[in-house]
């Protein structure tokens, strides 16, 4: 398989062609950034970290019988992925109140929900990705009505295998973020990445933070939090 | 009837006991209030005048097989309305793009949608009534989730008659805010206003802006506006 041409490059990924069609080459990045592009930093091993998490996650789903783009872990900060058109929904699932659902709801942080709840936001950097309806999902014609229906039955069957997945190694999954594609032949399918940089992840002991917001609020060392879910969950932990 | 004591006071409207049971008495005050509270104005007239056009749309409704808590109009700012519970929600239902959908989406103001749309905003100040979706209002408990199918239904339907009836008075309703209560034997009932403070309404050919945006912009003189609507409405304009 060869790299080919950069085809895109966002804040923590850059994705380049292959010489196989719709096979796409993943590089993930050390950026750390949070609020929208405001905050920003190189992180040394961040890439390693997200790439070999999201790796480990995308594989566990499969063993559950959920498909995603991933195809195969190529090194340390690479994966190959299916092609896909990325639906421009973040579709957040939370199994815990925190960040801007605690500030939506004045809902206290830490509250534990009955049941998951679904929110999708509009990927719209110069917006800032607002949260939007269904009603708003059809004007802008983000996705059609059945494809909404299955990116959140989906979500909620991924929140299921992931809880219950991070519970077995002593960690809260707080909420996460997903994004969806549509394959050549127009089936969603889940694309992106699974990482701390889109999963909110609390120690179930202690409600240490393990995540980005380690980064966003300046609470320690975020390499540190990813290493330990990385250890948690498995992984080798490099260097 | 008699007015008892004060039960209320609202940024536009005061509530009163009265003797009967179940009736309420609303005072319209002349307290014009936008951006949640920040900017503030007394307008000489205002309450006068959404009264009488809030009283002519209850009554059209009604004309329409559509209930609200709307009893009598009083006076010329006062009106009897019916006690109800009020359920924590702005109901919002949108024809034309305009306001927080325009920065929400990116759509160009004055963008016809093909189909009305809903949105749900939570009624708390503190925490700046934000828009929510149908998890929102379970994690809540703003409502049963029956209650939001009847919400949005009933919002529709109040839309289909109040557009028609304003087109035939050559004014485009853009946008409105409607709240519902429950009665004493749980129905969900129309309830608050509707008037130029919670509809936005244009000229139909000139796309001038005759409602409470003439004041939350300062694009010229609120009253005339209001007296504006409340004549094409077939309304008599006091003083």
């Amino acid at each position: 398989m060869q790299k080919e041409k950069l085809l895109y490059e966002g804040k923590a990924k850059k994705l380049y062609k292959t010489d196989e069609p719709r096979v796409l080459w993943v590089e993930y990045k050390d950026d750390a950034t949070a609020f929208n592009g405001e905050k920003k930093e190189v992180i040394t091993g961040k890439g390693q970290l997200n790439n070999e998490i999201s790796s480990l996650l995308f594989q566990k789903l499969e063993d559950s019988g959920i498909n995603s783009h991933f195809l195969k872990k190529l090194s340390s900060t690479e994966q190959l992925v299916q092609e896909t058109e990325i639906i421009p929904l973040e579709v957040v699932v939370r199994n815990i109140v925190a960040g801007s659902l605690q500030k939506r709801t004045g809902l206290k942080e830490g509250t534990v929900l009955d049941q998951a709840i679904v929110e999708f936001y509009y990927k719209d950097d110069e917006l800032g990705d607002p949260l939007i309806n269904n009603d708003h999902i059809r004007i802008l014609k983000a996705a059609q009505p059945q494809e909404v229906e299955q990116l959140k039955k989906q979500a909620l069957a991924v929140n299921e295998t992931l809880k219950e997945h991070f519970d077995s190694c002593g960690l809260l999954l707080v909420d996460f973020k997903l994004e969806f594609g549509r394959t050549a032949d127009k089936q969603v399918l889940l694309a992106d990445e699974i990482s701390p940089d889109t999963c909110r992840l609390w120690d179930k002991a202690t409600k240490e933070k393990f995540d980005k917001d380690v980064f966003r609020f300046g609470l320690g060392s975020l390499e540190e939090g990813y290493t330990e879910i990385l250890k948690r969950l498995g992984g080798a932990v490099h260097g």
